[in-house]
């Protein structure tokens, strides 16, 4: 065993090979049945703020609280017999981990998932009430590749990996099919799509939705500013890394470079990327609960910051903003509700 | 000057026609570049708890944080030029409040409304924030018509009422219009729709819209337990008074009885009324921020409430519950996250 995602036993995630718009059609018709076709929402307020048509795809409101279920449920539906029979092994800072246990629930397959011991409450609880076993870990400490490596090794089974696999990246895609299906169905045609953007799993799926089906549509990434890996590998060429004493309160945003097939996506086909401050975060978050009446995470809120706060132009444009996750701890919640951005 | 709706000068508000369908169909036509055709949300977790499957109709998404919009534009688009110009006054708990209020500086009309002094400070400061004059009293021991008719009269203008006209009652079921489109987009059709209910405007409007087209489909009211005085008047026949002592959680729906065009027809059309404590509607409320990742407030929780416990019976059914309004202080959520039910 040489890879995190490639024990002696498995050929499924041994693939690095990079998803193709087909591949994302079929990822569409294989999860339909178990995942939600999530809305897209438009606001006045926001358009009357920003002075152009900002759509709000609420990923937050799909099953397990984030998109990830996407992903995740597209791999599995996808293990052999005896793949599945052997269990999965996963590692997330906690919204994968809810996806591959309410996969795995769904298809009757054992899942075992390393989270990180300071994920929030919500992330870790919801995981084992789907059924999982999880393995805490210190994120500032540990390394969760070698602890499911390990764990993968003694079962002699699969690592669904969170983001840098062709299965993974097409159910994310799936996102970016239904963002073009609604806008027709709405009678616009969408200027930018923003992504937030941790390994790139969404975003590189997303892209390759985009801009093989509207060509004319510009897809971004939004980062917090301390996890700029994606913008400065962008810039460079490169994948970059992300200092390890970097901080931020988007929980779902933290890798340590952009992952290898996500990356070689992502430069070729992504027009930029923004990033955003956490004060940007918790206002857009106070944003979405006071007008938007939405329960967005801290990483599901980035590209709503980004748009807010002029990160990205949306005047006069027509620009989406995926949500992409829901599952926020009430008590950081409450705090963030009470926090003055002028203070 | 002898009744609320009947200042001298207005013919647009004496009518007591009760609307038909096709008044509901060209509401919809009328309004419908200035609201949000909201989305018909499902939710996995909620139909696994319930055993049915249950569709939310977002308000709370809707323009200015409530369906009251829809009732409020459709009349107020329908003034005469003289009529508009004089402006209009309006009484309302908080949701209506705002309707006016944004319909009023999108068509160019003064605005002035009568609110509670204890309405959530959302409501007031949006109202406010939407161009109109507030005139604040106590809810309890001031008469909120006397008030809205005194200003009416010195204006020489309309009153805009909350629920008893034809036009608002036809707005207000443009809900119930887009409930049937959307439940045939996903290939469903509703067995139940359950509508919350104060004076009975959406309500109305909703059964109006839904017993007309999909006759095999049942609509229920749903009221606070303190405040039933809708179902009390479908058992009697007559429109029944609620305890001016009653007090509830639920700020939108706190009516003295149902109103003469509201009650006429919903003892036709409904099927029946339900009711819920105000700790069902915390638990609810709870349940739409953790599993939902949808901020409704409390007037807007008494449907799912309802399903929630069971009040009414969803298991093997198509439900519909319309979250009606999303206008919470922040404040109230935060200290209804922290409120443990099991205490």
């Amino acid at each position: 065993m040489t890879s995190f995602v490639q024990p002696k036993s498995i050929v499924c995630v041994m693939s690095c090979d990079v998803p193709v718009l087909a591949d994302i059609e079929a990822a569409a018709e294989r999860i339909k049945s178990f995942i939600v076709r999530t809305p897209l929402i438009s606001s006045p307020v926001l358009d009357e703020l920003v002075g152009g048509h900002v759509f709000l795809k609420a990923e937050n409101l799909q099953r397990t609280g984030s998109f990830k279920i996407r992903g995740a449920y597209n791999l599995m539906r996808q293990l052999t017999p005896e793949q599945a029979a052997r269990g999965v092994v996963a590692y997330s800072s906690g919204n994968h981990a809810q996806a591959v246990a309410a996969a795995g629930s769904k298809l009757g397959i054992e899942t075992t998932i390393v989270m990180p011991e300071d994920a929030p409450t919500i992330k870790i609880e919801n995981t084992r009430r789907l059924g999982a076993s999880t393995v805490l870990y210190d994120r500032y400490s540990g390394d969760r590749v070698a602890i499911a490596e390990k764990l993968a090794g003694e079962k002699k089974c699969v690592v669904v990996p969170p983001f840098d696999h062709e299965h993974i990246i097409a159910g994310q895609g799936t996102t970016g099919l239904e963002i073009l299906q609604q806008c027709e169905e709405f009678s616009v045609s969408p200027d930018q799509v923003l992504v937030n953007c941790s390994g790139g799993g969404l975003t590189a799926g997303c892209a390759i939705a985009i801009c093989g089906s509207s060509p004319k549509t510009r897809v971004y990434a939004v980062e917090p500013e301390n996890f700029d890996d994606t913008k400065r590998s962008l810039a460079s060429g490169n994948r970059e890394k992300t200092d390890p004493a970097a901080r931020s309160i988007c929980d779902a945003l933290q890798t340590p470079s952009p992952g290898e097939i996500t990356f070689n996506i992502n430069k070729k086909l992504l027009s930029g990327a923004a990033t955003v401050s956490d004060d940007e975060v918790r206002e857009a978050i106070r944003f979405a609960f006071q007008h938007l009446k939405l329960v967005v995470e801290p990483g599901g809120a980035v590209t709503l910051a980004a748009v807010l706060n002029g990160h990205v132009d949306a005047r006069e444009k027509v620009t989406v903003a995926i949500l992409s996750g829901g599952n926020i701890d009430r008590a950081l919640f409450a705090s963030i509700q009470r926090y003055e951005i002028n203070k």
